[in-house]
């Protein structure tokens, strides 16, 4: 029943706080302690239930710890996996949440103490909001999570960090960190550049003859400022390619209206609505409405 | 309480069958004559209770309409108010729900019979679904209809065109067609082709690794093609000036990831971020989740 002797948690945001209430709504952890930089918002964590106790320091939050998950911002999440390697248990297994991997796994592997300890993970969950008071427990369920082993992930670790995800509700798929990062620019990163695109084209003045096609189009525009600054910076190439992907077939849109060609755009929105379809099949609508537990 | 005897839908897809629901759930009509040119899909909204009877006939179907609402794809909307507007009563009121209105209303208003009945009108609501099947009674409660007078309308009319939508639900702004379709080419026309390129960008083999982001860019690509496509070619030019105004967003964006510079991209998402907030202030996310009465 009760997997886990005491989880330490580095980030106690949206992320972090999901999987404090998921490990003690599960009852899978006996202690479950938050680390953070800002006592207020440990404090909140805290008072919401998504932890049982917090720290500020980063060695003591990890002392007694068999898995650490480490929930910061990507810029910070691999000085805060070494930070982590070098305080904990020998068997501590050092797990992330961060929606880039190849940095990340980069930066850890070039230490041998974090590099030992680490599985890159990327759970594909969240939403536009921000911090523990928008947690949700069930955040995870059926939610695909991404692991990043390399050659030199140690087998158990991997094998843990497999259950460790899988316990809190996901379902998991392993790629190398180059691939996820490939993948998520298209899937995810894309989609979210897209939206502020569109947000800040349409004049404040109009927004009142705006509906739902702006307002779904643009839902992940309220997202945090830096933190997704941070995810397009460390994925730069792939972002930018994904970007001429979508460039492309705009194009083609704007030179078959362009061209008043009517067919050319039937065709064209047919693909598309074929490719939308295709989503539809293997992810069905969520019960919620914006607190959705998709990123 | 009835305010009117008999109204004319033509065309009871969503849009008309909503206009229908509305005006029987609200006790607003007498009688509400469906017409349209397929007999299964008017004996199905007969049966969803979105009209009374039906006729693929519009000249008897209007004969005793004191208002006939055109709800048929944009490219038929001017032929469906021309005919019907020779076979009505002298006194009858013909609107309609077309998504864009310079082209339709310059051609109505080569008709002297068509002009002397017709006010312009869009209310913008909707959803991605087609049919009456997904047609809704509260479908325009508390939403914009945006009517396009010009000085060849008739002041009765306009008046009477007012009360026929504020009675449905709606909220009244009054625009001329051309400042309407340069406005609804930024704030819904833009959306949905952009929403078609992002679901098309992303190759059906990583659709296992989209989520929310990827899932609400692109719900309205579940539209209907040959509808959007007429809409396009018929608000071309505001179309494809809207496409500019995205392109040079998304290219800021481009150019700042380009050059690795993480402060602009910052600035950047926070420009559509509070762009993003004020169409929050305005609209309130609606209730329910995947029909919402918005397009």
């Amino acid at each position: 029943m009760q997997r886990y002797g005491t989880v330490a948690i580095i980030g106690v945001g949206l992320i972090g706080g999901s999987i404090g209430l998921a490990l003690r709504a599960r009852g899978l952890a006996r202690w479950v302690i938050g680390i953070g930089r800002n006592e207020a918002r440990l404090a909140n964590a805290e008072r919401l239930g998504a932890i049982d106790a917090a720290t500020t320091d980063i060695a003591r939050g990890v002392a007694e710890a068999e898995v650490t998950v480490v929930c910061t911002p990507v810029t910070r999440i691999a000085d805060d996996v070494v930070q982590a390697s070098q305080s904990g248990l020998a068997k501590m297994l050092v797990t992330d949440a961060g929606s880039t991997k190849l940095k990340i796994v980069e930066a850890v592997e070039s230490n041998p103490r974090a590099c030992a300890a680490f599985v890159g993970a990327h759970p594909i969950a969240g939403s536009e909001l921000k911090g523990a008071a928008h947690a949700q427990a069930d955040l995870f369920e059926g939610r695909v999570c991404v692991l990043t082993p390399t050659e030199r992930t140690p087998a158990d670790r991997l094998s843990r960090a497999r259950s460790f995800w899988m316990d809190l509700g996901c379902r998991i798929v392993e790629m190398d960190p180059e691939a996820h990062d490939k993948a998520l620019a298209l899937t995810s990163h894309l989609p979210h550049a897209v939206a502020a695109a569109l947000a800040a084209s349409v004049p404040g003045e109009l927004l009142p003859l705006a509906a739902g096609a702006y307002r779904d189009g643009t839902r992940v525009a309220g997202s945090d400022a830096a933190l997704w600054a941070g995810i397009f910076c460390e994925n730069r190439l792939p972002v930018l390619n994904a970007l001429e992907a979508f460039h492309s077939r705009l194009d083609a849109f704007r030179n078959s209206l362009d061209a008043a060609d009517e067919d050319g755009i039937r065709a064209w929105w047919d693909a598309a609505h074929a490719r939308r379809g295709l989503f539809d099949e293997l992810e069905p609508a969520p019960q919620t409405g914006r607190v959705d537990g998709r990123q």
